[in-house]
């Protein structure tokens, strides 16, 4: 039997909370609360004593988040910092995310082509086993990953039988929220720029993994630094969820996104990482992160959920 | 002081050994010859099993190419699908490749913007200390890495530093081996394809990045199946090594690619990777796997080398 449909997934998970938030965990160790840095546990392995203080950080944060927040994004090179010990860390961050009812996104940016796409599917998304006994551990389990296009759909491929029948779902870079993002996405091409293609081939790609809302498994991120081409974006890709960067610290406003999101808003999600994570230190009271965090994500979701 | 530039160790490296051939280590479980599918260790745990007899077959094949070829490339998604026991896989294989003298290539295909991209580069090329004490301990090791330009420049700059000074080297993805890499890097723009822009966009970053030998640390990797457009490309970036996949399981043949080499053939390294590690499967003595991993690098090597 299949599962349900991510797109699905996505959008009943932000009408329960009326929250299309997406708390970005980018846990960097300077800016982590004191008493995550002070625990550090026993070990004298740097990356050990690292992964432990991330590691507890986040799950801490996914249990501020969990009511208020549809989804968090574990973006992976603030844990592969790490090394092995972060990818444990990265793991234990997603289960206990899922199991306090988050969908996560695991903010990978992969690309690769055939075989190496089979592999990074089969991380995030199957079952790792090394016989036909299988073994039900997936390596790193994610409900949804970015992935970069610019290898075309030979790189998107292999994801595809697990967003059509297994309930996971793609966010395809299309235009990003950084300055140098017109380097490559912002070419003018004879008839279109190449973000615009890009979003014309993530709507096509997309048009087999349909929920029973009308919408597609198969996302896109777009940058809300960029308000116009979100839109051109969303034109292009009407039944993609968007996954929205930019909102927070690189400057973008709730405002400049409502627009891409829906009414009710749950055709997407907009991510604040440092936003929300480390709001704190400009507070009177440091120790007092948590509330900090509450009260971040909380205030995102108001300023961005509309209801029809 | 700074290290020697990555370019210069690649030139030299190549000449040294009269090899311009890069050994692909794409450990795939099934494909391992037996004696370390059967070794596997005592744990339950399938990820750890997995790992160790990928990490064995690995160091293995290093030993067997140290004298004939220049470099070896991780291609980490094969090292990820056994969760954190494959990351430490990852890390102890490049490592005894880089005692073997070997230069280690990173095959992550890693994109993203200011902050994360730091992450990666201090993941691949920085320490990661967790205090100003600092521990050498470097996450995963690497000479140079692959990365994806579909972001622009953001994602390229924080790793130009080490590239500058400290001997570190990148490629970045121009044009890839696989026949949907036209979908985006095939796009016709105003005055050229997308991916001539890139290349031009690579020659420009490299240029601060020059060693001795005229050389930039900023490379590209640039399919062989595409002998025209590897040339076009070569045109545009005459001063990038290149890293040249598609040869052999691809299809590609060393003839089509040897004029990108240069003479003497130092300027960039041809991979292969199924076509030396799984030689084996179709000889009379799947045994004799080892016989097999020589046999295929030194003819891949007496293939690609030119001298002046």
């Amino acid at each position: 039997m299949s599962e349900q449909n991510f797109a699905d997934r996505l959008s009943e998970a932000i009408l329960a909370k009326h929250s299309p938030v997406c708390v970005g965990l980018d846990p960097v160790w300077d800016r982590l609360p004191a008493e995550f840095r002070d625990a550090g546990g026993a070990s004298d392995d740097p990356l050990e004593r690292g992964a432990d203080a991330i590691e507890g950080f986040c799950k801490r944060v996914c249990e501020l988040v969990a009511p208020h927040a549809a989804t968090v994004k574990l973006q992976l090179a603030y844990f592969e910092i790490f090394g092995p010990p972060g990818i444990r860390a990265a793991r234990n961050v997603s289960r206990h995310a899922s199991e306090l009812g988050l969908l996560v996104i695991g903010d990978v940016k992969r690309g690769d082509i055939g075989s190496t796409a089979d592999a990074f599917a089969q991380s995030y998304f199957g079952d790792t086993s090394l016989d036909s006994s299988s073994n039900p551990a997936r390596a790193l389990p994610f409900d949804a990953v970015t992935v970069n296009p610019y290898m075309g759909i030979d790189a998107i491929r292999p994801f595809m039988p697990y967003c059509r029948d297994h309930g996971k779902g793609l966010f395809v870079l299309v235009k990003t929220s950084n300055p140098s993002s017109i380097d490559v996405q912002s070419l003018v091409t004879d008839e279109e720029l190449v973000f615009h293609r890009v979003a014309r081939l993530v709507a096509e790609w997309g048009a087999e993994c349909v929920g029973s809302h009308g919408r597609s498994a198969i996302g896109a991120v777009v940058g809300a630094t960029f308000p116009r081409e979100l839109l051109e974006a969303r034109e292009r890709m009407p039944a993609s969820p968007f996954l929205i960067p930019g909102v927070g610290a690189q400057g973008a406003k709730a405002e400049d996104v409502v627009a891409a999101l829906g009414e009710p808003a749950t055709n997407g999600v907009v991510n604040s990482s440092r936003g929300i994570l480390y709001a704190y230190e400009k507070d009177d009271d440091p120790n007092d992160w948590e509330s900090s965090v509450v009260r971040e994500t909380t205030k995102l979701a108001n300023a961005l959920w509309r209801e029809e």
